[in-house]
């Protein structure tokens, strides 16, 4: 199959300067490599900040071409690649790492030593990288993972979102079966924690957050009870619930400052807490009691132990139908627009999906 | 061997009200339960403020004899005990979970959750349970352990104090080979995790403190590197150490904010940090680097896992030498004076050590 | 409520020698122990061995009470048991460790270092105490769990067998979502694995074994694909499904010296293998593979780390309905009938109940 | 620095045609390769196996140069290598995974799906690549290791053999503190793992052989008892030695089918059991009570987790002598008398080093 010299891509000339061109250079694979012909990228939470202010180490303005959520078919492939197949449809996730450096070699990809550094083999596409804003995307193996006949290809573009979710599962240790999960901030990844709880194991999941509709749909996807802390007192429900004792594991994915210092007041003495969200300013932990009550609190960082590709197995399934998430989809050329629904979250959009 | 029916014991009949009394009752023990004669009680960083403020639970005052690190003989067995026999020299651990709870059914008898209730068989020695400063104590059987010939009873009373750092180094996953370690505040639970840190297998251990004679003895007992705080920039120091990409383990032995604030700035992606000490106000923690980083910060409490038994068989093989912790010894009817000097550290005092 | 002085109970009285009597003594509860008005009693597949050949540390002959997987309701309470109240349904477990020796301490509650030592507390009903074949059962609370009102008497005696199918899952590091999982063995255990590796994420769950009925029965209950070893070559057809690499893990439930020999040549490098069956000869195992294929092989030994809790929480959700395993229900008085149907597999026997 | 055109190599040419030739061409590194000027190659035990077999997938007779286990000095470096300049002393680690596979990505490059595979990017050097029994070596740098200066070249070419006894240590989830370890087999891994259970904090250390020398090495190296298999029941020794309850975990190095049979016998209930040794045949393992005593049984391939880095670091200490372990020394012309000696074992030969 012979690919065209050029074609549609959204190129950021600068911060806030974001510009759909038709004469971009289609991308060529190099070794362990293949180009997606892309049918479907998704605003991630990151996009618009990336729009605004850039990334360490991306690409040059005006080459720069992001978006990292993104599902298409195989278009080319780079020498030596054997798992793919011209046709096959696949989704992507967006970290690859060097594979030399510490943690690499210990299989932590999402915290390579050499981030953002291209002539050392890491890839973060769509920051450090080019993503997949546009017509074609080239991108390493390791990112690519094929979709099940059950999902359609908008689904897939939920997959780096869930990766990021599971991950979170997997940094606690898992959740045990017969465990009380709470997961704080029904966004995108919280929903997806919900749903990927429920398929785990987990036996009461708590869904804390402040938009009645988020929490509503939390429920439809698994939780088995929402609090809405503009109406209530989170930490003594949550109290209540478990006898006095706390919640086993709490997942923070709200990106909250005042939901992560909470969370150290509802879980259970040897609890674990994942903060999965971006938090911006420093929290004011109570640190005494992560201390007195044994507990564990990591952090989380993308979509780690390759996440994206067993939550593809698992929500392939279908056991609970995840399309409620897309609110909304835009043809490529109405991106600004997207953008704006998406940042603005407008018409209640939760994951807003461009297809080229 | 009968017991004298009466002993001394220094009992607490009031916030700050501590006083020697000479016919407090002999204890009697229960199913499998120890009298131990005392012969050497070390003072905890934690009893002058039981002294000031008591602790929730604590046995009524005027019958509330404190002090948990001590050692000594077996000098009376209570039902069903064949683990050890009269005479046998031992030494303590505080904690003694319910035996029912969830926590406890998992090994987390630290984490009782049903700290404090004594008639659920719960059992923290020498703050909800009558302790060691006097001639006589009575103590269940899992607290208790055998000293090897090595050691002496003296240095018999540090054991909880290691426990409670090997605990620390069990919660980050233990040491791995070949790790640069960091160590924060040289007391006695830092400078034991600097020898434990040693004799475990790290590589560089770098110890973080503000006195010059603390951070000496640290180097004595097998840091590498000590840094001042009050002269070095540590974040600055720890990076360069370690090509900038920042230690792989953190324990934090100070009970200081502002240093648990730094260890989020000099650890190493996906590296882990021990909350070991006590904490007494909210730490503005940079979460969201906890989070881009992917780091594992776990707080630490007691000496769960039978860390206490566990430091025993490994200092019992005296390869580093740890009496130089032990700075002074008095006789049980100085104790108002051993307290002064460990609370206010006078005399370069590290371990103030009360002899019954 | 007062209990009455004398019950039904099926006693042994010999090797081979059950006999039903009514005027065994209803047993009173110790601390922390409860009375349960025994409704329903599974037949474990151990049970046709206890009563041929005894076992170790069991109860004199002629005051044996055997039976170890049943429910009922709380009939009286122990001095200090405030965590049950009469009247409650609940289910029972059969391991309590002494509390005391190292592996209680850690947890390890099912290898308690002082097993069939009854006056060091451990406790194995139903094998070295009294168990279930009876009216009323003494046991102590640590083994009692509540059944959720989804879940009958006849389906909650099957929690103990739920819990030893979890606890060999969890000894393999839990399932990771996305595996291939091989489940040995179609009888109540192997089932009940399908059905938690279902319910916890598995990607694609084979079972093996030699009856078409049963293997008919396991994809009913969640298995994707079923091998019947009297028809195919298990190993090729892993391989073949597993583009050559192998499962990434094997739960062996058989028993079977083949069976357990034939998983190291079809586990992918890497991978785990739990017995989780009783063997009664040495198997010749390939364990050169075993090294160079870094496989992990574990022993799982009852239901530890409190899996039938857990089992309750996650089949109380009923996604799974697990009430086709009982194909026999019989009074009490008819336990010969009973033994005879599960121990010779008639009538397409899996779980046999009797009912006191 | 510019290397010479050709050099001298050890080739072999066909099974047990092993042939020193002085005009073999210096191999030309690769991106992220370095060229080692060799000083010394330690010969493995799995060597003269090779000489005598070949190895799946070696490279082809006539130009195949062994060899796996070398130290020396970086003489060039490929490109995009920072790590390593010109000079620096360092050692090597034979595996080194495609960086793509399920496994590799999960860190476990020693199971690397693609073994043998040159094109994915798997190399084992020395077996499925060239080796360093030549006067250069070619090898990507996940394989290198900077020797600290307290290290001799010839100690350094052990680095391997330790990094296979630690990854031994880690597959068993290390040594917790104050456990009883026993290692079987006094070889050279054997050894190692002895001096590397001390320097990681073991209790009592068993070990266990044949031969007197060894075991008295043993001894010396660190081990508290020896045990001689011939002179000795080893099971009943040890059981007496654990008060009846068996050691914590054991490393069978001896590659030997009745020491690994036996190690079921002597290990405590929830122990583990690494078998790091080669094991030819099937082993009548008593898996019955692997599942009752709830064992753990891993096999440990290669040195993964970075544990030829992890070794030098610690063994760089010089806390314990390792230089014994070094019998003979030959320059590479007398590279058959070197396999002689060594595979005879000859001259009481444990480790033999042949100089280029």
């Amino acid at each position: 199959m012979s690919l065209p010299k050029t074609m549609r891509a959204t190129v950021l000339y600068g911060e806030g300067d974001m510009r759909l061109v038709d004469d971009y250079p289609v991308p060529e694979p190099c070794s362990e490599e293949v180009i997606i012909k892309v049918e479907a990228c998704a605003i991630c939470g990151t996009d618009p900040k990336i729009l605004a202010h850039g990334w360490p180490n991306h690409p040059p303005y005006g080459e720069f071409v992001f978006g990292h959520e993104y599902a298409g078919t195989i278009a080319a492939l780079g020498e030596g690649v054997t798992k793919f197949k011209i046709g096959d449809r696949v989704t992507v996730e967006p970290h690859k790492g060097c594979g030399t450096c510490d943690n690499c070699r210990d299989g932590l990809y999402t915290t390579c030593l050499n981030y953002g550094i291209h002539e050392k083999g890491h890839r973060h596409y769509g920051f450090t990288e080019n993503g997949g804003y546009a017509d074609y995307a080239c991108i390493h193996i390791n990112c690519v993972s094929k979709i099940p006949d059950s999902m359609s290809i908008d689904e897939a573009t939920l997959m780096t979102t869930a990766g990021t979710s599971l991950y979170g599962i997997r940094r606690i240790g898992g959740i045990k079966t017969g465990e009380t999960i709470v997961v704080s901030g029904p966004g995108p990844v919280g929903l997806l924690t919900v749903v990927l709880a429920r398929l785990l194991g987990a036996d009461t999941i708590v869904l804390i957050g402040t938009r009645a509709e988020r929490l509503e749909l939390g429920l439809q996807l698994g939780a088995d009870i929402a609090i809405n802390v503009r109406e209530e007192n989170v930490i003594e429900r949550i109290l209540e619930l478990t006898d006095g004792f706390g919640a086993d594991a709490v997942l923070e994915c709200a990106g909250n400052i005042q939901a992560a210092v909470d969370t150290v007041e509802y879980t259970k003495k040897s609890g674990r807490i994942a903060l999965v969200g971006n938090y911006k300013e420093p929290a004011p932990m109570n640190i005494g009691k992560i201390m007195l009550s044994n507990l564990t609190v990591v952090g989380s960082r993308g979509e780690g132990e390759r996440s994206v590709a067993r939550s593809l197995a698992l929500l392939g399934r279908k056991t609970i139908d995840i399309s409620p998430l897309i609110t909304h989809t835009f043809p490529l050329d109405e991106i600004h627009r997207a953008f704006e629904i998406a940042e603005k979250r407008l018409e209640g959009a939760i994951k807003v999906v461009v297809k080229p």
